[in-house]
């Protein structure tokens, strides 16, 4: 094995460590200074990891708590701690029963008391309970309404928000006059608060008049409760929460920076932000590894070139893959025949799409070493097929799943 | 005009002024010192206006020169230059009769003459000629039969070159005893010599084993003095040449970079062989540029972020527009709403697509004025129309044909 390759692993077992959920969460813990009684509501896909990590590092100063995760999400019981799993990516009747456990729960709270709240991704399908006389049902009309008339997904979280008891800042209220340590696991590009599990513990920036805009644009057809509730203002002023995200694809670059740095390699962060379609995402980075080998650009070598975020894949072909194996195959073909370079994309959740690969590997070699097994990477990318076709060459990332989830980081390694 | 896009304007302007054939032709004989009679040959579709720009610097010291360019690029009469017009991207009966008066120029020549070889993006089609006894019907007969058989474009390089009297190095030898100076507009990603004009002054990488090779894989039906061709081999050493390439995707960048650090703001060349698909090219740089701003990446602002190359456009739907005007309108959303940052594409020749206009450029208010002027981004994207959508805010960036080609150039500037 080569000097890069055994860097490359070497970087991709500190991201992860890194970014797992239960480092996170004690990073954040180790900061933060408790007042008064700990409570805990933890929700979304990796709530029963962050709970537990809670549980481990606070002991006996936890008082109780609720997990909100997603079905077979939970690893079984924590002291003190209930435990409820529901529907993902699809809210149903147990989200409301466990959400409202957790209603239950901040309403107890007194100003001596202080609720430890563990967001992770998929809060905003886990953790929801609507105002009283709305239905599941109601949200899922409304919703169809505002589909069916091309509204976009932050004009319909306007509306949707306004239904909700917990959702835009309102699980803060509830929890007041006991004060909130928020700790985020974020999955959302760019980090907006708001955003992550639709804001139960932020201010709102939409306001009644944004809201009624929507609804007079796409001639929404409401009740007289809903019509009430979409004119009741959500909170814009949040005195009782402190947030820390702990955890985002932001981390994943500096994990991967850190890493990089401590390896020799210079690093460059890119954006912490991509969203392009896997493949072309792949082309422009192979382009920039070609240039950085050859000196042709402005990175001096040796470097680690970073770019965070989560491309997307518009599935043509029959194959299996995933968006970061597809990425780091798409690359290849600008570095073919190229010594010292290598780029590898990995998916924090270790799944990357519908495979057990956590994504993909590819250096100067891999096009002559598919072209050898009779593979050519264009028709294998036309067909969506990265996974065999990096299955072929050793191109693969195996992690297993990680129980984490702050999206992908591509790097680009060039000695 | 915000001061910002007055330094892209100014940007814009230099970066054009510093390719433009003339100025790159007088930049690269400056720095020459010709030794005996300066003779001349001028191929591609800049070689009217190279051969004039070396006319204009040499005067009287230019013997004679022949100038092969395509239809309707000659601007008229130059002393002592004969100028040919003929087909591009197709090869004619025009081509073989004037490649046979350069020819026929380069066998006059003696050790103590220097040749003046001028080459440009489109020499592969306007400066051939076959050895004796192979039509225009052969070259064209042999490259169906290799598409046909899924050959690829390097593949079928090797076999075709085999068939020219100029290609592969063949020129430079027919020169000799001469030298030859060899000033080369480059339109050719990465700047592969062999590749330019398919090298006619650049010693062949290929051999006869590699192209017998090609011809076996697919079986292809030749004649007997075609295989006779196939076996003579290409020169390999050539040593009566000396190369400058004057202009190049490279040069852009540099020239972007170089006004961008006068005007205050730290340049940062990502590659220059960027390749991908132009929206998804534009998702990419608006991601960079979004996390800029933010402060989310490694670029200090004040600073110019910078990407050369040729993208490519999928076209989909039946709109007006070109790879520039669409990486840049495809950049608009990322920075949506962001200050102090622009982005603008530009085409070096000055005519992207099928457009009158040079390219784009796009700033954190374009994607609300398209909004407010009722334009969807993504729609005027799906219908390939950035054409239309960047005329609707001003977007557009109007140079007029400039004459030269050297590729595109994409520019990040954030304040």
């Amino acid at each position: 094995m080569s000097k890069i390759y055994e860097n490359a692993q070497k970087m991709i077992k500190a991201i992860i460590a890194d970014n797992m959920p239960r480092n996170a969460v004690e990073n954040a813990l180790k900061a933060h200074n408790f007042v008064g009684n700990i409570y805990l509501v933890a929700i979304g896909k990796a709530a029963w990891t962050m709970a537990e990590a809670a549980s481990d590092f606070l002991g006996d100063r936890l008082v109780k708590g609720v997990v909100v995760t997603k079905y077979d999400h939970s690893g079984g019981d924590l002291p003190r701690i209930e435990i409820y799993e529901a529907g993902h990516p699809v809210s149903d009747e147990n989200t409301f029963v466990a959400t409202a456990k957790c209603i239950e729960l901040a309403k107890e709270l007194t100003a001596d008391d202080e609720l430890l709240f563990l967001v992770s991704g998929g809060g905003s399908a886990l953790f929801e309970k609507t105002l009283d006389g709305i239905e599941l049902s109601d949200l899922q009309d409304v919703n169809e309404q505002l589909l069916k008339s091309g509204a976009d997904i932050v004009e319909i979280n306007m509306v949707r928000k306004r239904f909700s008891a917990v959702k835009a800042g309102r699980f803060a209220q509830l929890v007041a006059p006991a004060k909130v340590f928020a700790v985020i696991l974020s999955d959302v590009l760019g980090d907006r608060l708001d955003s992550i599990a639709s804001g139960p513990a932020v201010p709102d920036k939409s306001t009644v008049e944004d809201a009624v805009k929507v609804v007079d644009k796409y001639n929404l057809k409401l009740t007289d409760l809903q019509r009430s509730y979409i004119m009741e203002e959500t909170p814009k002023i949040i005195d009782n929460v402190t947030t820390v995200i702990t955890g985002s694809v932001k981390t994943l670059c500096e994990a991967a920076a850190s890493v990089a740095k401590e390896l020799g390699y210079e690093p460059v962060v890119l954006t912490t932000l991509m969203n392009c379609e896997a493949s072309e995402a792949g082309r422009m980075m192979g382009t920039i590894a070609a240039d950085t080998v050859n000196g042709r650009n402005s990175f001096v070598r040796p470097c680690a070139i970073i770019a965070g975020g989560e491309t997307i894949v518009t599935v043509k072909g029959g194959g299996k893959g995933g968006r970061n194996q597809e990425l780091a195959l798409a690359s290849a073909k600008a570095i073919a025949g190229l010594d010292g370079v290598l780029i590898f994309s990995l998916g924090s959740d270790g799944t990357d799409g519908p495979t057990d690969a956590a994504g993909g590997i590819v250096n100067g070699d891999t096009v002559a070493q598919l072209k050898a097994k009779g593979v050519d990477v264009d028709k294998v990318l036309a067909d969506n097929d990265a996974y065999n076709g990096l299955l072929a060459v050793d191109g693969l990332i195996m992690t297993g799943p990680t129980g984490t989830n702050v999206n992908d980081v591509t790097v680009i390694l060039c000695d």
